[in-house]
């Protein structure tokens, strides 16, 4: 099927603009990411993989730092990809694709969060902002949620995307750092997992 | 691959739980719906299903009843699907396998979210049985918006699921009754989707 029907319900105009939008999430879920499921079978995509984020946040918001404020952090997991609809998946260890990513998201944030109505396109775009730049409390947070995701799913399918790319134990420690910055705790499990990797010869060491 | 590498970080045991419940999540990408996705390449699974729900709230909420609590509507969206690890996925119109749903989710219940340490094994136990239960405003409107997300997606691919399950007009009605209850909003929207789908042929008239 090419093309879809798509919903004209004439007599709310907030409603209409927030059923683009919601038409619009589906695109999510073909934006492949190089994670793999845990039993290797496919990788994951970014509509899955921000719902495992959201919901672990739920159960690990107690490691963040003091005044965390966890229903801002499960919204910023919700909506941080919605920009990869656009401006596609950017894979944190290509340095090419990491140099013009800010300016991608950018331009794919004014479209996506501008289908919906006020007070929602100022709210969903700030916070998508503020994700991004990754300064507040909140932000952190989900940041480090956010990588923690891909390192639990390199080590448990021992080592599969790092070897495909080729990638060593000092680019994970470099790029993990963001965890420890935003949680002891989370801090010291991300050190253990790329550790054990290197000692179980799932990750090269430097 | 058969099998995957557990993590076993043994200086904090609520940390180790906390992380058997996180890696179990990832099974919920395996469960597939009827539903299929907007352009019709594949059916959606229950993961990502769950992660449009969830976002979807996020800019439909002011449509509840007054005094609903978004982050509680949120939170259910998350979760609630995570007894199909255990039971599978139960269409809505197959009625021997709704039959015995309840026990085998409540089971499934029991396993999953008893991987969890207190106090997070209680609340989110306690708020998927919230949303089973259907008695609060927030559960309702949740219920409401698990409801809808498959009526768009029905309408938007032209009747897909329900010409090939051969569900007529009157059973999507019945089944969609739950969003009037929650919106008088929504629920317009659902009544216009599925007279609209009549009007189109999508939907077979009773």
């Amino acid at each position: 099927m090419n093309s879809h029907q798509t919903i004209s319900f004439l007599s709310d105009e907030s409603l209409n603009s927030k059923l683009k939008f919601i038409q619009e999430l589906d695109k999510l879920k073909h934006v492949l990411r190089r994670t793999v499921l845990m039993d290797g079978s496919r990788r994951e995509n970014s509509a899955e993989h921000s719902w495992e984020i959201a919901t672990m946040a739920l159960v690990l918001h107690e490691y963040g730092e003091s005044g965390t404020d966890l229903f801002r952090v499960v919204k910023m997991l919700l909506i941080h990809d919605l920009v990869e609809i656009d401006a596609g998946d950017t894979y944190v260890y290509n340095q090419d694709a990491v140099s013009n990513q800010a300016e991608r998201e950018t331009v794919a944030a004014e479209r996506i969060f501008g289908l919906l109505p006020e007070p929602h396109r100022s709210e969903l775009h700030n916070i998508w902002k503020e994700f991004e730049a990754g300064d507040t409390v909140d932000a952190r947070f989900a940041r480090a949620v956010d990588r923690l995701q891909p390192l639990i799913h390199n080590y448990c399918t021992k080592g599969w995307v790092w070897q495909e790319n080729r990638i060593s134990a000092d680019r994970v420690r470099e790029t993990m750092s963001a965890i420890s910055e935003a949680s002891d705790s989370l801090g010291r499990l991300s050190n253990y997992l790329i550790d054990d990797a290197v000692a179980k010869r799932f990750l090269e060491s430097d």
